[in-house]
């Protein structure tokens, strides 16, 4: 945000722009306050499993309650050997692995339970399947009658976790929380830059593990359960999460040629890494494809249905990056594209998250250019967010505020468009509609910022389809991931050029598809291995060695495109509007 | 020790017989002062593989020079896939996992190594044979010149390292150490005792691990290298030992039905228990048949080679326990017998361990009682052990000093047999001979512990022979394992009945057989299944549920023993000093 001048009078400078002579004292102001809902707290009712599920067949974390015999002179076999004879007796399971924390905990256990015990099973794990069992728990008595997983996406800015009942499949309980990581960049280059730093990944790492172990703590206190007894639990997000959740470093991942250290993540032990759940428990941390098209795309392309709809199919994730994958399930391919964080706020004057207090929603008045709004929680506005901006060009294009070049109409009669503090300005709300008393406007640069994030990803959509020989117009159909898809209104979004001409029955909101592929995959192995699948079968096109990129880029700085006619409802719109 | 008179006026009192009634000031003697070079010190000397090795074909780490193609943004594979890729050309081995720790330091090593680097490999471990190889180390350049590993002997009173050329096969150096865990106990009842109490466990556990690392600081400084370059250890010990080593607790291994946590114990990490070798070094502990029949036994049997002898043979082991072994190969049955610490000097007056001052050698005359030693360092003596306390028997019964019964012959005409402070005893030098000016001698409690526990070991043997059908004299050959077998005169075992009476052809010393079958085990698969083979195969004769084992005993508790036809040649040996 640049400073008005009665900014500059109060002794307000830019810390950019200023250099410090002396002695200086720092003050960081706190953390922008969260306060609206997110998405999942609003939607925490219980999820049945939408698919079907045998925790048999598809489940590889098993409990099995068992009546061992007890040691005698006669038969005096060692406690592992006598857990193993019994588990075979009961389950037909045999050859169980027991790594040493478990060994070291068996004998007292086996003891005080007077050899009856409920014994945690992994089977076909899947890095290893066909693999030896593994004994992940050993539980006084009887407790086959629960089996506890987790769901987790780790996004950028905000995290997610399901509670899941293994053995119905259900959603138990839900918890998201922003990314405590923030606090140390808001965008993944920024954390990667600190991760460089001294102590900076190890801290990173422990910001999110905190952040999740907080969310587990929830969940368990609804569902009045032990986070010891969660015995595993699969994890989406993108590449430079998974990479700082694990303490990998991330460097490379921002430098050409942008490589990162593994995309197919071994499976880990919670206690590895910190996780608050059974120290046993194995953490799957699903494959990512490359640096910029990470697990939750893997699993948002699986979670979405996309394999299995046979038509082509365009899969985007608008989140602080923009990540595409276009196919039709026999092929795949993906590209990212750097749209920056324009969308969730950033680099726009009045932009904020979307947090109570943001204009959602804008409608302009054709014949008087006087707008209306809506704001998140009803209050008075704050700021306007992604979906508020959206809305916004797309009716000052639609209206004639901006030409298709977003320049400002100066000609209208409206003091709305107006020259102000810091240059020209367009006045959505005036100080004495808003919480700070401030006027609420959207400037040039602001504009261009708006119309490069649309632009990159629309260019993308361009690019991954010239690169196979298909037109965009011929996508069956538009599966669109991502907490920003849920906001998103796809007519405004049409009219701006962000997304592709399409009927909009053709557009599927999906909702975070990551953290769905993560559930999916916890429950099902067959699913775990099709995401394993999908990852290795995407042909990822890297944009930025791609020149046909930057010629759909420039083509696309404009309302909603240099050729109007890859966008026929919005000319016809046009047509009429200023008929 | 019991107190005499002078010690009683100087104010000494025993702590057993001593009640407190008021405060008191406890002061704790400092640990008895190692004196005596360790064995294997004395053969420090460098031994080379006495068997086929080779490193392809035997062994499981492996170290390959890799020449890694750099990722450009035509291929941003992910640093690991380059990895994979790199070795599958050079070596044909595919689908190399890593664990996160490797991961975690991959980047950097590739970066900064220029993309030349030295993998080691680990393929085909016991546990997880034809299981997917895995990444142990990444190094800097080319370091394929090298490779090593670690054979390990937890013995309860002195722990052995050898440092082995995975490479060649042969030891390069080697260390040995008296336990630490000795300062909370001398023997294993007593340390599982100690392990009881609160975090007693993992100071033993500790102990054992801090004896280790500073031999394996010593072992690596004499070859300068440093102690992650080594990759692999195998690890033997008895049961007890295992227990502590890995902090399972072992106190069921004291109580009836005298049952282990695990025989078969999983490989470990290195960085799972402290080793200070390479931190994902795999640590493979040889596994056991039982409490008191542990990996020390296992290893000794097929270091020994008798699995391959095909005649019937005898393998014991006397350390703090003895333990032993008949079979022929293609049977084997085991017993552990508490011969209790009288051979390690304990339980007898002047008993000590076999350090310098000992009298490790005693001969009589025949006609006038008086005795000639050896004393260990060749100073003046301190007290007698274990070695010397079996020829002192022995010449004392054949010269007749004392009966079959061990009761002293007090009409000889010899000041050396007298009543003394504490009662009847045997003097075996006087005072001004001394160390510390006192006499030492011999009484008839310490005779009776000599007879208990000579009696213990030779119902073992008997009661093993019984129990398959075989007379002990149809024993084709008799091996002796352990640092006491070294010192031991068979002639003297014999004549006391500590040993069966076979001809001295039939007896061979093996020295530390627990530490050649880690070894052994270390560089060959194939030998380490046989160690794993000849485990399941042991029969374990559990000797406090047989009641063949007590008349066995009592028969023994006399010199040679009640049935002197089971002693031919030291009947003629009687015959011949007593004509």
């Amino acid at each position: 945000m640049r400073l008005s001048a009665a900014d500059v009078e109060a002794g307000y400078a830019l810390a950019c722009q200023t250099v410090v002579e002396g002695d200086a004292r720092v003050r960081v102001p706190p953390q922008e306050k969260i306060e609206r809902l997110l998405e999942t707290d609003k939607t925490a009712a219980k999820i049945t499993v939408p698919f079907f599920y045998d925790p048999v067949q598809h489940q590889s974390i098993r409990r099995v309650c068992l009546h061992i015999e007890s040691p005698s002179l006669a038969d005096n076999t060692d406690d592992m050997s006598r857990l193993r004879r019994a588990l075979a007796q009961e389950t037909g399971i045999t050859d169980v692995r027991a790594r040493l924390p478990m060994l070291q905990k068996l004998a007292a256990v086996l003891r005080s339970g007077d050899w009856n015990v409920t014994v945690v099973i992994e089977t076909d794990t899947w890095d290893m399947p066909g693999g030896p069992p593994r004994l992940v728990d050993v539980l006084l008595g009887d407790r086959s009658d629960e089996n506890w997983g987790l769901a987790i996406d780790i996004g950028t800015t905000s995290n997610v976790v399901y509670l899941v009942d293994l053995l119905t499949g259900d959603v138990i309980q839900q918890a998201a929380d922003y990314n405590g990581q923030i606090r140390r960049g808001e965008d993944v280059i920024s954390r990667i830059i600190y991760a460089s730093k001294n102590g900076g990944l190890e801290e990173l790492q422990g910001l999110v593990v905190g952040t999740l172990n907080k969310l587990i703590g929830r969940v368990c206190r609804q569902q009045e359960i032990q986070p010891s007894g969660i015995h595993k639990a699969t994890v989406a997000g993108n590449s430079t999460m998974m990479h700082l959740f694990l303490a990998l470093p991330p460097q490379s991942i921002r430098l050409e040629p942008y490589v990162t250290t593994v995309n197919e993540v071994p499976s880990v032990r919670a206690a590895e890494i910190g996780l608050n759940i059974n120290p046993e428990a194995t953490v799957d941390c699903l494959p990512g494809v490359a640096s910029y098209v990470g697990a939750d795309i893997t699993a948002g392309v699986v979670s979405s249905g996309m394999l299995d709809v046979g038509d082509i199919t365009l899969f985007i994730d608008v989140g602080t990056n923009g990540e595409i994958v276009l196919g039709d399930g026999s092929w795949l391919i993906t590209c990212a594209c750097s749209a920056g964080p324009a969308f969730e706020g950033a680099g726009v004057v009045h932009g904020m998250r979307a947090t109570r207090g943001a204009i959602e929603d804008v409608w302009i008045n054709g014949a008087t250019a006087e707008p209306s709004y809506r704001v998140i929680g009803g209050g008075k506005p704050k700021g306007i967010c992604g979906s508020g901006l959206i809305n916004l060009l797309a009716e000052m294009f639609i209206t004639g505020v901006i030409d298709k070049s977003g320049n400002l109409n100066h000609s209208l009669n409206t003091p709305r468009v107006r020259t102000g503090e810091h240059g020209d300005e367009y006045v959505i709300a005036w100080g004495a509609e808003t919480d700070h008393g401030d006027d609420i406007v959207i400037t040039p640069p602001d504009i261009d910022n708006l119309l490069r994030a649309k632009a990159a990803i629309y260019a993308g959509f361009a690019s991954l389809a010239q690169s196979v020989g298909v037109d965009v117009g011929d996508v069956h159909q538009m599966f669109i991931g991502g907490a920003f898809g849920q906001y998103l209104n796809v007519e405004k979004a049409v009219q701006i050029g962000l997304l592709p001409d399409l009927s909009w029955d053709k557009f599927h909101f999906l909702g975070n598809t990551s953290v769905k592929g993560a559930y999916m995959a916890l429950l099902r192995r067959d699913i775990r291995a099709e995401i394993d699948a999908a990852a290795s079968k995407m042909t990822y096109l890297e944009l930025s060695a791609d020149n046909t990129f930057y010629e759909h880029f420039t083509s696309a700085l404009f309302l909603p495109h240099t050729d109007i006619e890859r966008f026929p409802s919005v000319a016809a719109v046009l047509e009429e509007s200023r008929s």
